[in-house]
């Protein structure tokens, strides 16, 4: 049986029709073998940074989303004076979990709470610093990857320069967006973001830490990528996302591919709003909203567990989930929790993410599975 | 012109006849594309414990050597009470770099120095230990990088065991051992080690964290590897590590091409020797020598900088380094320099590191350009 893929949010297909020749050298060595890998490094750096119309001196490999973050909020442990840490309460586990970590470890980290329909906005925002004046750094995810909310990042930036204390560093985790939502990121007077390889279709292990200017940062071992990311550079990984980004990250097909995801998901949300048990979440998320991402829909049906959905799409042959897939270990929502759903309602959601290669064929086939497990569920 | 390698320690060139499939979804998603990554996750760490003969829950894949040790060195930063690390003055840049920002931070951090032949031995062990009481951590590097000298862990670890105070974390840095040198982790009696992919012939990007029993750990994101390494998991590079474990691991593997590499380390000790301007770095070393690790060899050419020696082999088709590929950026030598090297012998060393594929001829091509060379430096 054929079966279909609705969970790119989690992690996308590798695209294989890249090919790469990949020098086998340490980009550290001084020989030739060295100098050809640190060329095909650099190489990358530059279509990546050109792609993204960043300087190329403010752009870092990393392993990951993941590290992507973490180097960023660790940095705050070398940071003299105040450090106080401010989240949104719908950032992904892997701030979420190091927001609480550094909280163990005395920091003072506070929370931003979204609206009702899963955004952060100017308001909260403006709220949460004004009660914390000792705040040094603020993380805000730019596109929700439960919920698909897509933040204003340029707008809340400005909230945050506006501040008449110490300067704020101001991080976004882009890992959702990127290649998905048209954006232009020097617009939006941030100092840091990160950005993931697999969501866009490059191999999972590459990441992308863009760095205006270069805090003290926790690990810096060898000197790799200018002391931000110790440890040598996985080639292989980066070479294939940098042509995963030319592909997948260049304006021209950003917007190609978002509005033919976009229809794709109109489609899908007009097909669910015909069935009396979904509820989309949040509710008054519209057929077509600019304030959604396309690729991300969240969905609950009354009186079936979002596991159990799971289970019986999986087993009719769709890949879908409840939480991130980082999360998955875990049964709570804190971001649904955080929008104020019912704990109910949240235990019954389930994602269906899209992605490039996902057709509208494939969203009617999702619709007719959900039919026929809901006659017998 | 046909290139000859001789800078394994780098990095070795992938081996590209080992084919995997590699499933394409998040090990930590439910669904079948989950479960089916989840399972060559899971394969692939029983098939790297049951070569290191340890159990399957005491091992843990990173993105590198660097990650492995900086995890172990970072969570001194959570553990309360006295933290005390104590380093060998011999260790990699990313566990001396690390160490070094730890003492920023405000942890108490002390050295032991080797030997003039660059090995640790147990009297000054004890002596670093006896004048250290908060030591909660030690970590001294199994086969050093530079000289390839190879401590005698399994001893080390039984004086660090006999220590009346708290427990100590007991660390090793495995990375160039890792599949040259015969060894038996479970007779070592250590807390942790920290292995590499790419030494193997694996890609780079991959490494390994053995560890007995999880301290309190300063990244735990979305709780990958049991919160032990968070990120998705770089299952491609994953399954390529394991299998090349599998290929160059295994104990027949790694003892037939010990011996090999023997007689050519043999072959090449014997040829400087009779190089009047050639010192092995250190002295002492002997033809075949146990101590020291035969795959890597530091040499000094009097009157000729390490520096321009590589260059000029480089020119002539030959990749060898200075000091370690991490630390090429530095003209500092603080392994030899540990050692008692004076500084003019230490600027002229470099280091020769052979391979599982390099051969008798290709040890006498290199001699020959050493030769030739020396005619003219």
């Amino acid at each position: 049986m054929d079966r279909l893929y609705f969970d790119w949010a989690a992690s996308a297909p590798p695209d294989h029709t890249i090919n790469i020749e990949v020098p086998f050298g340490n980009p550290s060595s001084l020989h030739a073998e060295g100098k050809a890998a640190r060329k095909a490094l650099e190489d990358a750096r530059s279509l990546c940074t050109g792609l993204l119309d960043i300087p190329s001196d403010q752009l870092f490999f990393t392993s990951g989303g993941t590290e992507s973050n973490c180097i960023i909020l660790n940095s705050l442990l070398l940071r003299p004076g105040n450090t106080g840490l401010l989240l949104s309460s719908i950032e992904h586990p892997s701030v979420r979990a190091q927001g609480n970590i550094l909280k163990q470890m005395g920091k003072s980290v506070a929370w931003v709470n979204p609206d009702s329909s899963g955004h952060i906005t100017p308001e909260n925002l403006q709220k949460a610093l004004d009660k914390f004046p000792d705040c040094r750094m603020v993380s805000i995810i730019w596109v929700n990857n439960e919920t698909g909310a897509i933040n204003d990042i340029a707008e809340l930036a400005k909230i945050i320069r506006k501040q008449q204390s110490a300067p704020i560093h101001v991080h976004c985790d882009m890992v959702q967006g990127l290649g998905k939502i048209p954006c232009d990121i020097k617009s939006w007077d941030i100092d840091s973001a990160a950005m993931s390889g697999h969501k866009i279709r490059a191999k999972r292990g590459t990441g992308i830490l863009y760095l205006k200017q270069k805090p003290r940062i926790l690990n810096t071992g060898g000197g790799q990528e200018h002391s931000v990311r110790p440890g040598t550079e996985n080639g292989e990984g980066i070479l294939h996302f940098a042509e995963a980004m030319k592909k997948y990250v260049h304006p021209d097909a950003v917007k190609k591919n978002y509005d033919a995801a976009a229809k794709r998901c109109e489609l899908l949300i007009d097909a669910l709003r015909h069935i009396d048990r979904a509820e989309i979440i949040p509710e008054c998320r519209k057929k077509n909203d600019a304030v959604f991402s396309p690729y991300i829909l969240q969905v609950s049906f009354k009186g079936i567990p979002g596991e159990v959905m799971t289970r019986a799409l999986d087993d009719a042959g769709f890949a879908v989930s409840t939480g991130s897939a980082c999360s998955s270990a875990s049964k709570k929502r804190p971001v649904l929790d955080a929008m104020g759903i019912s704990e109910q309602q949240a235990l019954e959601g389930i994602r269906i993410s899209q992605g490039y290669s996902t057709t509208a064929e494939d969203i009617e086939k999702l619709i007719d599975a959900v039919h026929t497990i809901l006659k017998v569920l």
